[in-house]
This record gives structure tokens, C-alpha cells and sequence, in this order.
């Protein structure tokens, strides 16, 4: 059994990541985490967890120790604080995969400027954590920067026609939608009930942090710096996201060159399902589950392509896919704990 | 008075049309039709309207003696059924709002060939019924093709731009997101309650029908041909939808001008809130009335335009622009029976 | 035109009380006031009353000016404030509607037990705002303390069956269900929305609040001390009061005699629609409208009653019921401001 | 492994079997039917299954044969057809979990009374398939009447009360609500999402046909006839059941005794979670899962208690009850496949 622990679980992806764990046959989850709550039951917080897990929160500042205790540990805290804890675990063989945003760039000068924070932690040895593009940088990394939420789908719509140089990398528009609880656990007003029933709305138009992430992955597949437009929009549901992408299609790039460049890209991974061209995910038929589902289109009155993709923003889009890099780096089959039946109707 | 009919009235535009007229003072309603539902009162159907409207429903068959009983017919039926109405009653002086498609296009081999039916009253005198950019035809006109949901909201977010030539018009991308009562109360699979719930998905991408109705008054306002993308999601909500429209600012254009363009051409509307640049319009803050709300952002890394634009789909988008046009054609204020407070929360 | 202010506009109550005073063609709003956001724009705080109303919030310390200013004052503040606002106004002409508790009831020590907090306001006169029972009450009176929600579906469906003696009162099980704004605007983690959405639950069972105030009405009805029981429930929607009602018919008494017991009470009442028996109020056919809807049911194998109660729950459970109070109390039509259609789907 | 069959695979209980199934390591799907889809992938009606259960759809006319080739057999068909199967497949060793009303009543009179149709089965062996009480006969039965959903979470709220006599048994009023799977995947106006949203209503008030299942039960466990009123109510969500169950407490029976009469029975039970006195089930806390929540209140004042048990109406009310029975019968532990986390938020 390998042991894990998890800083910060008390928030929706904390919770998701031990609803994952606790099924997980070859992990036992030695520790948890929460500033707020410590001393707290994780159970009192979480009702649904009653009876299933009842371990007690700790606090970080015992960081050093549940280091000393863990082989993997996730951190699931807001941005700016995972670097704190990645520096004081430098020293101890424990392995890290960051849920927030602090690892995920290659250069750090783009996170300063996004996140507006100074990086305390530039020069650790980190991958970003999208197994299905960087499965092999996974494997022995000490640091994994699990991919974001809208970032895991919008880049995984894209990566085969980036890569293969179908489309204009520089005609990419993303225009994404979230369920709630991608909005964290956090009060505030603009996810009260009643302000959010019955409403639909955009946020972040042209400022969302998730926006230089998916343009550093597409940068890394199709070897050209990239600016994009990404807008997310807040649905009235609990989970999901669909992201849909348009970029206009390079001449002389026939429509079966797309759906083989899907092909290619995917026919052999586990969590990704092709529905193919004209095809319509909807994020219910992945809800609760790990999958990424695809379609695509191809509008011939503009060439351009649009590209669909659903995920759960908490599992694929933050827990599951942090599981998923976990099988990987402790050399688990990668759909362990993983291989469940999204929840219908 | 001003005698009323509704022709095809227990569908949602048609309830909610009844819903307005109601409320007029200088409406009477003389008629309403149903063929599925001859000889019922209203309110059996609607229950909502026990006590305030239990008029009873007509056939068709007698359109010519409503016809006669009526100075305005408004028409909520399934496209291809509207000209039927049409061609009968071109001998009478009564005049129409049609609420389908079959009066919205100037050039109808555009109609045949998205709707896939023969034109049958190619000559009809008819303008297109979007009050904010043609209100001086619909003064006098016969017959309103009143606009589409999607397209008041897409053509009212884009047209100061185009109309200014700030935008590259080919560039022009918009995705939108509607409420489920846009897909009227028929019922099948895809609308049934534990589908939709915690679910989100788009439809129609590439082929829906209101693409040349937007680019018809787009190509009418910047005098240039224009193709667009349109793709429309479902969200699961009852009414509303938001338009998040994206084009390439063309060169030399400063983002005062975008304001000014806005304020310029819409300074004086009463059913235009316009929230500003970098402002969020919601679909709940319009919910119930005519409005749109307009806000705009500017990307200055891409030097795109993001325009959001906010209607209740079944009253700025179908029956209060109807009304908007019936009041407009009968010489009456334009916002009688149109001057609700937006229901929230 | 009446001058009228409201103290505490920025609660779902008191905007909806703004919505309806908007359009009162005799009502003119002088002040309004909140503690927490002073010298805010209303429309600040509910971006859905841009260009609507844009009046600029005071504060309460100006109370005694609001009062010589105004003809009626509504509050709508938490329990216990409202009657430190009526002291002070006491010697000053203006009138005053409490969309609150403290003049709720005439035994004071049954509000002191169930809130919990001395009155101050001991000899206040008052009268209880529930116009189908205490309309003459109301006219005259200077402090009107409107009905609660779940206490007007409640009373309103029990009203007939208890003053003409035809079920055991100490039999009356209510058990009712209600949309999330009537929480209240302030952050919980309850209401939520992750927490809420697809999600049902009961909360202050045998506790609530409102229990000793629907025993008050009714033993004023029946001429007899009556205990209940009275369940609350949460519902994942915006809007709506669904009270479902249970008593023992007493021996003797005919199925017809219920149903003219209902027709006697509220046949001439213009905003009681009885649906009649075998009938199923629903709560989205009075959403937005001050309509109680009733319905009811007796059940030959155990001769109980089931009596079915729908309101809005800001509406006729509160703005509405304090504006149909104000008509009355003012002189003026009952239903001025309130003829609205409900807004369906 | 155990060879299973579901007959009627395309209804959301069939579908939710399969989901179970599919990840239970003793049990090997062999045949799935559907009459309105012979021929189709059930992966075609739920694209949810694509990639994890493509199995082809077959025709009932095979019964015998798909009798001959299967352990197991589970019926999801509507109440009327599943007796027929029950006939034909009397010769054969396979034994049957019918999901509907057939098996269900050991009085077929009562069948015949409720249900308005003829029973054609009446000598057939069978027990009632709620293993917390019918336990021991469940593991032998050649057919297996699974208990309903709305009917679990009652009967499972009222057992220990009625089963130690601490109730007046002809007191018991159940008021219930359900989300919308509950009523099927078939179409019908009032399940159409803009009818149901933001609404609640209830229906079949003394007329549901689970009354007389709970009934049964409750006699069975108390040894005397019991008459109660059951009430159902729709609420705007796809999962979860809530009953809130009310009766008198008999004399000279305290708290405590109410305490340890749930602790007696439900304490060693797997799948009922015993909150405690004074607690809330919701229903979002067992979703996805086959757990019972139950939590008490008891009401000085009327010395009532009011019980508080809810489900997930396709898993512990349906899908996961059968694998459940399932288990049992066929000496599996009885919870394999079903230690599902409930899926939150």
C-alpha cells in the first residue's frame, strides 16, 4: 500500500480526491489537512462521507511529518500556498501533485503576471500534470502541476490539430461552460441560490488564469507561441464543463485529415472517448466519471473547425485526473479508481 | 381598442404573448386558435392564467372570419404554416406579426434553402421585425416577420460595430446559450426533465437556422456580405439567453470608438441597457422583460471584441418584440404593456 | 400619490416590495434605506432595476425625517429591529407595514418564547396583515404586521375547515415546501449552490418559527386553543410555497361541506383561486403573482383532509401581501399594482 | 460467475442495474432486452455506457431461452408484464428480481384493487424484496418482489416504531417528495423541463399506489391492520426521495425508547445510516448511493415524532435494492458492488 496524504481537503476538489481514494485498493490515505477545520472530522463537514471515512483533519503545521509519514502527497490548496509546501518537502522522498496552479508553468514569469503573486519556488523540478500529453514526464517526477479544469478540456479539444499544424493556432477561440462547485466552496453572493437559478453568465472575459495555461500546452504541441481567447461562462448545475473550440483550418487540410489527426491522437487512451465528427457531448453523459468526450465539426461555409469536449470539471478537471497522474508516477495501471460508470440521469 | 388575434396560441410564445396583451390597455384580444386544442379554454392548458384569460380556442379553419374580427393577427405557428395565414388574408386589411421564420428573410431562396420548403408567398410585402434597426419599415408595414430569439440577441449585440465598420465582419463568432422553453413545449427526449438537469450541450452547430438571419441584418447594416459562425447551447434553466459574440477589431479602430459606437446607436432605446465596457450583463437581470443588456470587453492581447448581450428568449426574443412591433405598427407608445420589472431573484 | 418608504430595501423582500411599489400608479417611494450599504445605488445591488430605479439608499439614522416624510412606511428588517423603527415613529402620523415578526402577534410572550428576545413594543397597536381574515382589522389600523410566508399558504388552507368546525384542529399536520429566496440574500452554506442544487431536505422540524404564528390565526378562527404540527422543507428553486395540510374531517361532516366551506370563505376573494377538490396546485403557476392557489383532497380510508396550498413566497407571503395591505389601509383597489399574470414556464 | 439478465434494460432502473452490474465482479451480464429498441447498443440510448457497456439489445419473444442461459433475472418492466415472465420462466432453475408492482403484495387482492388489472400469477412463490426486514426469506425466494423507492424510504423510516408498538400505528401520515427519475424516462408534459422547473406540486393525494405496499409492511412488523396517508410530491431534481413520516407516540413511551428502537434494528445494517435524534437527512448526501439516511425529531408539543429517512430513488429505492436482494440470494456479500461514495456536491 502506498500512503497518501492531503493538504487542504476540506474544499469540493478535496473532497472528490478522497471519494477516489477511498476506493483506491493500493493507496491508504495516511493524512488530511485543513487550517480551518482542524481537529474536525472530515465527516462533519462532508455528511455524505458519514460512515465511509471519518479521519480527522490535522493541521499544515505539521507539514514536515506528514511528509515524513506520506509517499505522495496532494495539495489541494489556493494558489500561492502549494509553493510553501512544496519547499518545506524538498528535502523528504515524498512525491507531490499540486491540484492548484502553483506548478503548472514551465515559466514562472508567466504566473507571476497572471496570478500576480511573487513564486517563491522557481527552480523545483515540476512536470505539468495532463497524463494523456505528458504521460512520460509523469512517470518520475518529483513535482506534478495537475492541469486545470478548463484547461484539461480546451486542451485536449485542440491538442491533435495543434500538433499536427491543421489549424491556424492564432484563430483559437475557446468559449467554456462550468458548473457551479468549479467556483469552490466559498461563499459569495454571485453563487447563492437564488442569484445563480434560473441564469446563465459569462466571467473573466479575456482575464481568466486558465487562459496562458492552455496556451502554454498548445505552444508545447505545436512549437509556436499561441494567443488564444478563452471565456467562461457559469452554469446553473453542480458539475460539468464543456468547452467549445473554434479555429479556423489551414488550406488544403481535408476534413478526414481532422478526424484522423483525433484518431491518432486518442484511439489508444482509456479516458478519452472519440464520438467523432457531427457528434454532440453533453457533460451529463461524463458526469462523476474521469472521460473526456470529443466531437467535432467542420463548418464548410467558414473552414472552420469546432471542436466540443465535456468533462466533470471535479474529477477529469481536477480530483480524477490528479489520480490518474498518481497511477502513473507510483507505476499503477492508470485506471485504477478510476474505472467508474458516470451517474445517469 | 385595437382587436387582437392569436393565431397558434398555446404554444410558449403564444401564452406568453397572451401573458402581454392581457396587460395592454388598447388590446383587445378577439381570437385565439389551437387545432390540437379547439373548443378548450385556454386556461385548461395554462393553468397560470385561471381567472385572468379563459378564452376559448379556434380552429384555423375560420381565418378568414378572424381575419375580418381582427385589426392585427399575430402568428405563433411552426414555420411553413405562417404563410398559409399569409396568403389568405392578403384581401383583408388586417395586419400581421408573424413570430416564425416565413416573413423574416428578404431574400427567400435563402429560407428555402435552411428551411428546406418552397416559399409559397414569395411577394408578400413584409419587413423584418427587430424595432432597434428597422422601425421606420415596420410603421407601416402588412406584414412583420418578427426576429428570432437568437438573433435579436446576436444582431442587437453586433450591429453598432458592423454598422461602423469597426469589426472585421468574417471574423464574426457567436456563441450562444439558451433556456429550454426556446425549444417550446413539445416534448421529446432531449427535453425531458432528468436529461437536461446538471447537464449542458450545444446543438445545431454549423446548421442552425437563425446563421443567415443574423448575417441578413449584419450584411443590411455594413453593406458587405457576411459569414458568421453561430452555435447554440442548451442550458438548463427555463428562460434566457446570452450571446457571447466575438469578432477581430479592425486596425486603427480605438477602443472609444467601440463605446461610442454603442452609445451612439443605442443612447436612446428603452429596451437597450447598455452596462458598459467590461461590464456582465446576466440573463436573470432581464428575465421577464424586453430588455437587452449589452456589455462589451476588449482583449488587447488578441484585439478582439467580446460582446455579451442578455434577452428573455420569450419576450425581448419572441412576444415583447412582437408587442414592441404591434405597438410600433398601431402608432402607440412603444413600451405599453412592455414596462415590466424583470423578475428576480 | 402616497409617499411610501421601505427600511431595509436590499433583503429578496424588499426588492421585490420596490418591484411592485414601482409600478403602484398611487404610490410614490420617498426613501429607502439600508444599514450595509448606505449611499449605494439600489440598482448597485440588483443590477435588474438599472434604469428602473436608481434611488440612492439611506440609513435608518435618519429615521425620524424618513417618518415625517412618509405616508407609510414598509420594513423589512430582521426580527427585533422593526420594533425600535415603530417606537420612534409612534408619535408621528405615518403608518406602518412590518414584513417582519415583531407585531405579528397579540399575546406577546408567545413572540418573546419563539424569538427568543424581549419586546419592547409591548402596547403597540397592531393588527395581523392577512387581508382574506383580518381585511376590516386593516383598514384603520396604524401598524399592520404582515403575515409570514409559510403561515399565509398554511392559514389560507385551513381558514374554511377550522372557523366552520368541520376538522379536528388539534389533528392539523402541515408539512410544506419552500424555494430558497425565502433564506434570505445573506451567505450560508446551505443555500450554496453546489450544497442545494439536486438536493432536498427538511430543517427546524417541530421548531419553526412560524408554527405558534399559524396557531394564533387559527384559534382566533376556531375559538380554541390549537397545536400543530409544521414541517418545513427546502426546495432547489428560486421561488415558491407549497403547503400541504392534513387534518381529521370530524365525525358527520360531508365532502360537500368542505367544498362549501371554501367557496364561502373565499369565493368573491380575488386572489384565492380554489382549483376545487381532486385538484393539484402547482407552485409555478402563481410564480411572480399574488394568487394562492387551493386545492384539496379527502381520503375515504382514513376521512382525512388534504389540503394543497401554492404561493409565491415573496409575494403573496410577503411584498405582495404588505402592497395588498397598503391598498387596503391607503383606500385604495385591493389589487392595484398586483393584477399581474404569473410568469410561466 | 453468476450469469444475470435484465429484462426491460432501457428505463432509468434498468439502465442504473446495469451501471451496478457492470461493476459487480460475480456477475456477468448475459442478455439485456427491450421491446421498443431490439437491435440497438444500449450504448445507442445511454451514450453515458459508450465504451463501458455496448451490449446488444434483444427481443422478450427469446424469454425462454434467455431463462435457460441466465442465473439471475431482473425485470424493469412497467407492472402488468412482468407476471407473464414470471410465468413462462416457472419451469426453469433461474430465479427473478422484479423491479415492479407484481410480486410485490402477498394479498393479491390488493394488487388487483390498486393496480385495476387482473393478477394472472397468484400461486406464484415470492417475498418482499426490502432485505433490512425480509432478509431471511430473500435468500431462498425463487422470485423477488423488490420493494419500491417511495415505499423503502417509508417503510424503512416507520419499522422500529411500529415494530415495538411506540406508535399509533392509524396515525402514520407520510409526506414524501421525489426527484423527477422517479417517474420514468417516458414523456409527458409535466415532466418536460420548462413545466417542472422552478416548480413543485404534489400528486396522486390518497390515491398512490405504494400506499397499500407500505401498509402491507407495517402490518407484517406491528401484527395489526394500518390505514395511512401517503402523500407524493414532485420536486425539480433527477434523484433523491425525502419522507417525512409523522405519527403519535403512544403513552408512557419516552424519547429514549424511540432512540434504541432504531438502534436495535438498523445498528449492525450496512446500508442505514442512523443520524440521531435531532438530525437532517439530505437527500444529496446519499446520492449515487444505496444508503437509507434516517434522522428523528420528537415533538414536545404534540408529542408527535416526526421521522426524516432519505434515498436515492434508482439505488436504494430501485437498482441498488436489487443487487442488493441480489446478493443475498445468491451468498454474495451482501453489499459487493454497491460500496458506492455518494456523489457531492
Amino acid at each position: 500500500m502506498v500512503k497518501v496524504s492531503v493538504i487542504g481537503a476540506t474544499g469540493y476538489a478535496g473532497a472528490e480526491l478522497l471519494s477516489i481514494l477511498i476506493r483506491h485498493p493500493q493507496a491508504k490515505i495516511a493524512h488530511i489537512t485543513s487550517e480551518s477545520h482542524t481537529g474536525k472530522k472530515i465527516s462533519e463537514l462532508y455528511p455524505h462521507l458519514r460512515g465511509i471515512c471519518d479521519l480527522t483533519l490535522e493541521s499544515l503545521s505539521d507539514i514536515e511529518n506528514i511528509g515524513k509519514d506520506s509517499d505522495f502527497i496532494f495539495i489541494a490548496l489556493p494558489h500561492g500556498h502549494a509553493m510553501d509546501v512544496g519547499i518545506k518537502l524538498e528535502k523528504f522522498p515524498v512525491r507531490i501533485i499540486d491540484l492548484g496552479a502553483d506548478y503548472r508553468f514551465s515559466d514562472v514569469s508567466v504566473y507571476e503576471k497572471w496570478y500576480n503573486v511573487p513564486h517563491k519556488h522557481k527552480d523545483a523540478k515540476r512536470v505539468y500534470g495532463l497524463a494523456e500529453i505528458y504521460r512520460n514526464e509523469i512517470r518520475d517526477a518529483k513535482i506534478i502541476g495537475n492541469a486545470g479544469c478548463f484547461t484539461t478540456a480546451s486542451i485536449l479539444a485542440l491538442a491533435p490539430l495543434v500538433k499536427h499544424h491543421l489549424i491556424d493556432a492564432n484563430s483559437i477561440i475557446v468559449d467554456a461552460a462550468s458548473g457551479v462547485s468549479g467556483a469552490g466552496r466559498g461563499l459569495k453572493l454571485g453563487n447563492h441560490f437564488p442569484e445563480l437559478y434560473d441564469n446563465f453568465k459569462a466571467y473573466n472575459v479575456a482575464h481568466h488564469r486558465h487562459t496562458p495555461e492552455i496556451e502554454q500546452a498548445l505552444k508545447d504541441l505545436g512549437g509556436e507561441e499561441t494567443i488564444i481567447n478563452f471565456t467562461p461562462h457559469l452554469v446553473p448545475m453542480s458539475r460539468g464543463i464543456l468547452a467549445t473550440c473554434y479555429a479556423n483550418i489551414k488550406e488544403n487540410i481535408s476534413d478526414d485529415m481532422i478526424d484522423a489527426a483525433f484518431q491518432k491522437m486518442y484511439g489508444a487512451e482509456k479516458f478519452i472517448r472519440l464520438l467523432g465528427r457531427n457528434s454532440y457531448p453533453e457533460t451529463k453523459f461524463v458526469r462523476g466519471s474521469n472521460f473526456c468526450d470529443l466531437g467535432w465539426h467542420i463548418d464548410e461555409r467558414t473552414r472552420r473547425v469546432i471542436i466540443l469536449s465535456a468533462i466533470d470539471n471535479l474529477v477529469k478537471g481536477a480530483a480524477g485526473q490528479a489520480v490518474q497522474n498518481f497511477n502513473i508516477a507510483a507505476g499503477f495501471y492508470e485506471n485504477i479508481a478510476l474505472d467508474v460508470v458516470p451517474m445517469y440521469p
